[in-house]
This record gives structure tokens, C-alpha cells and sequence, in this order.
């Protein structure tokens, strides 16, 4: 059902490995397929969009009019909800917008005694383009989570695409886009929708940067025009990590380790505890409320294939292995979390104490749930307001400070080979 | 000698456009080479790097041991520097260092009134490794520009890989990388020195994200690697865009159009100013000194086939322009460049006043040189600290906020169809 380790067998860290294996790598006829789409929609613009979008999503749509959803129709959507849900979805995006705003950068300079000039001038990005799939893994919060960051940042645009197989759009979608102040919004995915984000077309503007999760297709697209706009993380699947003292209800964390479990089959959950006695009661619990899942065939095939309760020889030797991890949600479901909090060093949310699950963090505690994946939190971040902010150098030598400045860059370009870049120097030094 | 536009004619837009054009895709026939390279690295570890290493740079090494500078000859590079050029060093390194510590970011977190804590830490990067290019693009500067961040972020190990084709190594990179605190140098280059770094061989330690620039070669290998580790951008050629109201000594600026033309053939040099007269006499300059530069042969092709001279109708539109190319690097060559800078929005650095020619912040002003190129700065940012830290997300619900936030994430997860995720907050509401 389960795979249990203990950290001392003797095959431990072999066993962990494959367990944590993921190959980011793509897939080589993806990439030929999606190198295709991309020049076809470069070449061919709304028309070859419109093909695609016919093609792969089973709509007939005749003109770029077809595959729009104009701003108005989101605010029906979000009209129409039932009071709990608009409510719920308000206070999620208040709390969500409230954590971002401290994360918002501002331009700083400071002045030398020669009146030499430096700093960083924070601007926001022009135009930010929103990938949203369509179908099963439609998730309003992650519309809430990848637009309110840009909003916060004062990003001008925020174009949204999702695809609507069979015409089907889902209204909890529309309206999460009401609510976080999307501007734009086009019923077209996969490469195609990626690829006219990233070229623009006569009906989808051209953006600078584009974020959100998508299929193998969106992904290998994304890969393909990074450099001409920005992108995101490219996020492998979801995974929790608990550390557990042993002392929580076990169904608290079986059912921990099932919500990220029924994401999709390629899901991971893990559990280090140092109580064995513990791990048998999360098995139990395990086995006794998985058949009351709806999702139960999903969760039974991650926990087989990747979920794992291990057992190690104490707290320390928990954190150690969660650092090897670098897991993408870190729960730390003991008394007092903040004592372990030092010695943690790379997870992309850290979900501290026995009350703090996972999901009270995907959808409304305020920080965002899109984080780093398969052990990239040992060098990226959450999704955030910086994501949608830049900065550029600001430098103004006074005239005194070009007489010290140009003799160091002039000696140092001299050493380089570079004599315009010296002579540029030697021409600022007056005396 | 260099193409002379004026905003106003007809097909302005177009030929700019032509000037600017530059495909960052990679070429098929090198990603099919790279692929393999990393693959025989990925299997074949130090035997594959030494063989590839002998092959490609011309050197004949039988171990790692023949592959590895040890750190006191780093120290002996800079000794043996003269008095000048250490000094130089010196000073640059500490100002680079200087202005870094400056956008060092900080953990913070706030409480809110039912005592849930939500905040964000700060972690450094692990492992960080360094490309060099050896041969004629060998820059000291490069290896402090890089360098220095990681090392403010305090980066416990920093690899520097730097190819010495036919054994020659550069003594004035090797003192860089001693004042910049690099801890391990191999002489090893191209594709196989990234499949190294990002992978790991029994000699080369497997960092977290890889920085520094490279031929194509190692703009594709990293492009690869990317996910597996973290990279910085992949670099187009460097560029130049000076506005000019066109009272700045002529000669000046010739000597600045040519400090980014001397780079390589590709690289470009555009002059925005609205006075014809002195864009007449920029154009005397540059014959009068282009026959004085020692790389006239590159200065001549890179002006020839990628720079320009543009008259604008004012001073408005020439900052238009410079917002609608994002350029690398920009020079206000103008009185008071302060009122115009509100109305920047993208640029790499921004060099300001008659007397901040760009290569004094190439090299010593203190803000760094690695900097978004072809455009990219309308969505990134200069090489900073900040690339070598990441976050974590803090998220400590109190027992009373996992009362009200546990009722609205259930709400929501029920609207996903993601039973786990309601029950598990649904658990956590004690009444």
C-alpha cells in the first residue's frame, strides 16, 4: 500500500533515490510537435490558433471572436456562486493580496561622499500572460494565486488562457479571474496558447512573461520560448514532506498525506517520524479512511509508487533528510515547530505545527501555493510579487567620482584588452 | 560605416526592427552534440570530462589531479599582479561588494491578531558553479561580477570552471577568483563542464545553480540542464543604446559606441538624439578614431551590421524608443538625467550624466554588469544577491485561525473536487 523504510537499513539512501527520481527531461516528439505549433502559430497567427484550438479542444470556432470570453461574463460567473463560495473566495484572495503586498520591492539609491550616484529602480513587468488548464485540473485557487502576485507588482496587462475542452468553461475559473483583475481572457491552450503569449498574434498581445501550470505540452513549450518572454518554474509533480514527532492523530496526517496524494497518480507523500510505533497507527489510518475517499484510485496508486513512511533515528536526523529532500510543502506537525525552523534550509512553504495543514496554505492562508518542485527548492522560490517586478542599475558618477572610477575601470580594461572601454574612462578623468 | 535612420521615415519601424532582430534558438546540430556530451557525463563522470577536456582544449590530462587549480595558486596570481592592477582589483571588488550588501533580502514574518504567523525566510544558495570562457573572452571582471553576490549571500561553496585551451590560463582571472573567494577552480570548459557541475562527478561537486557566461555550447548545455539546477539568463550579445541631447563632446560618445562594438561582431551600439547636427558630428568622430582602436577590424563590422544613428523628433521619443528596445545597457547623455528617468521602464542599467560612461560600471562602479540583453529587460533583472538566495514560505495557523481559515479552504477544496484537501482542514476546525 505503502512503502516503509528505516533510515539505518542499509540500502536506505538507494531506496530514497529512486523514490525522489524525476526526470524533468522532455520527451524528444513532444518537442517536435511543440517546435511545430510554435512556428506554425508564428507564422500563421490567429488563424493557425484557431485550428489548433478547433483540432485539440473539439470546438468549431470560425473566428478569434469565438474563442473570447469578454470581461463581463466574469463577473456573471462570479455573481452567479452560491454565497459561501463568493465568500470564501473573497476573504482567500484578501488574505492572499495582503501577504503579497509585503513582498513588494521599492527603488533604492544611495549617495557617495563625491556625489557618485548608485542604486536599483524597481518597475513592474508590462504585460503578463496566464496559463490556466482546462478540464480536470481547472483550479480557481491557482487563477487567485498566479494573478493577484502580478496585480500587487502593478503589472499593466494580465492576458488569460484556458482551454474549454468541448466548450466546457468552468465558472468557479471565471470568476477566481474576476476577483484577481484579470484583463483579458482567450478560450485557447496547450503549445498553441504559449506560443501566441509568447509572438503575439493580431487578436492576443504579445506578453513578457508567462506563468502558470500546465500538461507535458505547455511545459515543453514554455522551455522552447524561454529567453523570448519570461517563464516560471517548470513544476514536475506536487509533493508533500511531514516531519512528525509521533504525536498528532494519525488520521490528521494519513489524511495530510492524502490530499497531496489525490492530485494525480505521480503525486509524493512522504512521512519522517521517529516512532515506529507512530508510523504503524498512520498506516492504520492509512487503510481505514481510504476507502471513504472519492478520489481513492488516484491516492492508492501515488502512495504505492511514491509515497513512503520512514523511519529515522530522531528529529535531527528528520531535518537532515528534509534538507536532502528540499521539498516542495514541508509540514512540521510537532509541538513546537519554530525550534526546528533554524535548521531548515530548503522547502518552498514550511507549514509550521500540528494545526497548520498543507491545504490551509493552497488555498487561503495568504502565501502562494505555487512553489518549487523535485528538490528545486535548493534554488528557487514560491511564485511571488518579485516575479513580476524588475529592477535596473542606476548609476550617476559625479565628475569628481569619474576621476577615481576612471582611473580603476581604465587600468582594469587596459587589463582586458578592451581599450575603447579604457579610453571611454580616461576621457571622464579631468585632472 | 553605420546605418543613419531618423524616427520619421516611413519604414523606420521596420528597419529598426531588422537592427535589433536576434534569434536566441539554439541551432539543432549543437543541441544534438551538447545532449550527447552531457549524456556520456552523466554516465561516464570524470573519465568522460578528461577526455572531452583533452580533446576540445587541446591539453593533455591523465587525471582530474592534471584538471584542478589548487586555491594557493590563486593567491600567487594576485601576488605577482603588479602594484596597479591589485589595487585596481581591489578597489572594484570592494565597491561591487559594497553595493551588493545592499540588496541583501532579510527573513521577515508578521502575526496576526488570533495569533497565525505567515512570514518568509531567506535562505543562501549551497552550492553555486561559476563558468569562465577562456581564450580571447577571458574577463577578471566576469569573475568578480559573478562571484561577489554569491558569495554576499553567503554561498557556502562557489565552483569556478574555466577552460585553459592549450594549457594557457589567465593569471589575471585567477587573481579575480582569489579576491572574489572562490573555493575550487577546475580547468575544464563547453558543455561537459556544465553536464559536471549540474549533475556531478566523483571530483566535481554538483552545485544548485550554475552562472557565468559561454559560447554557444554553454548557452545550450545550460538551457538543458535547466530544472535539473538552477541558471542565469542565457545571454544574448551585448548592447549600447546612448540618448544624447546632443551637447555631450562628440568624441565621447563615438569612444562609448565603440566600448560595446569592441566586444565581438555581434554586438550593438545605437545613439538615440534629436539634433542632426550633432549626430553628423558623431559620425566625424568615429572615422577620426576608429583608425586609433586596436580592434578597429571588430568595431567596424559590429557598427557596420548592427549599429545605428537615430535622429529623434524630441527628447520624448527617444525615451519611447529606448522603453520599446529594453536595452542591455543605457546611457543619458544629458544635463539632467533624472527628470527623464520616471519615464524609463526597461533597461539592464541605466547610466546617467555626461560623466557615467558604461565602462566605468562594467568594471568598479559597484552594481553588476551581467545584465539582461535583447530585450529581456522588459522581464529581468541584472545578476543580483537575490540569485543566490530563495524563500521559504512561513505558515503557522494558530488552533483559532485553523478555525475560520480551515472553513473557507474547505469550501473552496470541495469546489475543486478535492475531498482530502477539505477534510484535512475540516479536521483542524475545533468547533
Amino acid at each position: 500500500m505503502i512503502t516503509k523504510l528505516t533510515s539505518t537499513q542499509s540500502d536506505f539512501q538507494e531506496k530514497l533515490a529512486s523514490l525522489l527520481a524525476w526526470d524533468n527531461v522532455s520527451n524528444k516528439e513532444v518537442a517536435q510537435t511543440v517546435d511545430d505549433i510554435i512556428a506554425n502559430v508564428r507564422n500563421s497567427g490567429d488563424s493557425a490558433l484557431i485550428d489548433y484550438t478547433n483540432k485539440f479542444d473539439g470546438v468549431n470556432a470560425s473566428s478569434m471572436k469565438d474563442l473570447t470570453i469578454k470581461l463581463p461574463a466574469l463577473k456573471q460567473a462570479f455573481d452567479a456562486l452560491n454565497k459561501k463560495q463568493k465568500s470564501a473566495l473573497t476573504i482567500a484572495a484578501d488574505r492572499i493580496r495582503l501577504y503579497h503586498e509585503k513582498q513588494k520591492q521599492s527603488t533604492w539609491n544611495y549617495t557617495e561622499d563625491d556625489s557618485t550616484m548608485l542604486g536599483q529602480k524597481i518597475t513592474p513587468l508590462d504585460h503578463v500572460g496566464l496559463y490556466v488548464p482546462g478540464g480536470k485540473a481547472a483550479y480557481p485557487s491557482s487563477v487567485l494565486m498566479n494573478a493577484i502576485p502580478a496585480k500587487v507588482a502593478d503589472v499593466e496587462s494580465l492576458i488569460m488562457v484556458v482551454p474549454t475542452p468541448n466548450g466546457i468553461s468552468n465558472p468557479l475559473v471565471l470568476a477566481a479571474a474576476y476577483i484577481s483583475g484579470i484583463t483579458q481572457v482567450f478560450t485557447v491552450g496547450g503549445a498553441q496558447a504559449i506560443a501566441a503569449l509568447a509572438y503575439g498574434t493580431k487578436t492576443i498581445p504579445k506578453v513578457d512573461k508567462i506563468v502558470g501550470p500546465g500538461n507535458i505540452y505547455v511545459a515543453t513549450a514554455k522551455r522552447a520560448v524561454f529567453g523570448q518572454v519570461g517563464i516560471d518554474m517548470i513544476a514536475g509533480p506536487s509533493e508533500i514532506l511531514i516531519i512528525c514527532d509521533g504525536k498528532t492523530n494519525p488520521d490528521w496526517i494519513a489524511m495530510d498525506l492524502f490530499s497531496q496524494a489525490e492530485h494525480d497518480e505521480d503525486a509524493q507523500s512522504i512521512l519522517l517520524c521517529p516512532d515506529s510505533n507512530f508510523i504503524n497507527q498512520v498506516e492504520i489510518s492509512i487503510k481505514k479512511l481510504l476507502p471513504t475517499m472519492d478520489r481513492q484510485a488516484i491516492i492508492k496508486i501515488a502512495l504505492k509508487e511514491r509515497g513512503a513512511l520512514i523511519q529515522t533515528q530522531d528529529m535531527n536526523e528528520a531535518i537532515t533528510l528534509s534538507n536532502q529532500i528540499a521539498p516542495e510543502h514541508l509540514e512540521l506537525s510537532v509541538e513546537d515547530p519554530q525550534i526546528l525552523l533554524d535548521n531548515i534550509k530548503h522547502a518552498g512553504a514550511i507549514f509550521m505545527g500540528r494545526h497548520t495543514c498543507e491545504s490551509l496554505g493552497d488555498y487561503c492562508a495568504g502565501p502562494n501555493h505555487v512553489l518549487p518542485t523535485s528538490g528545486t527548492a535548493r534554488f528557487s522560490s514560491p511564485l511571488g510579487v518579485y516575479d513580476f517586478q524588475k529592477k535596473s542599475s542606476l548609476i550617476m558618477v559625479s565628475r569628481q567620482g569619474a576621476n577615481t572610477l576612471g582611473k580603476v575601470a581604465a587600468i582594469l580594461a587596459d587589463g582586458e584588452g578592451l581599450q575603447a572601454h579604457a579610453q571611454s574612462a580616461k576621457y571622464r578623468i579631468s585632472h
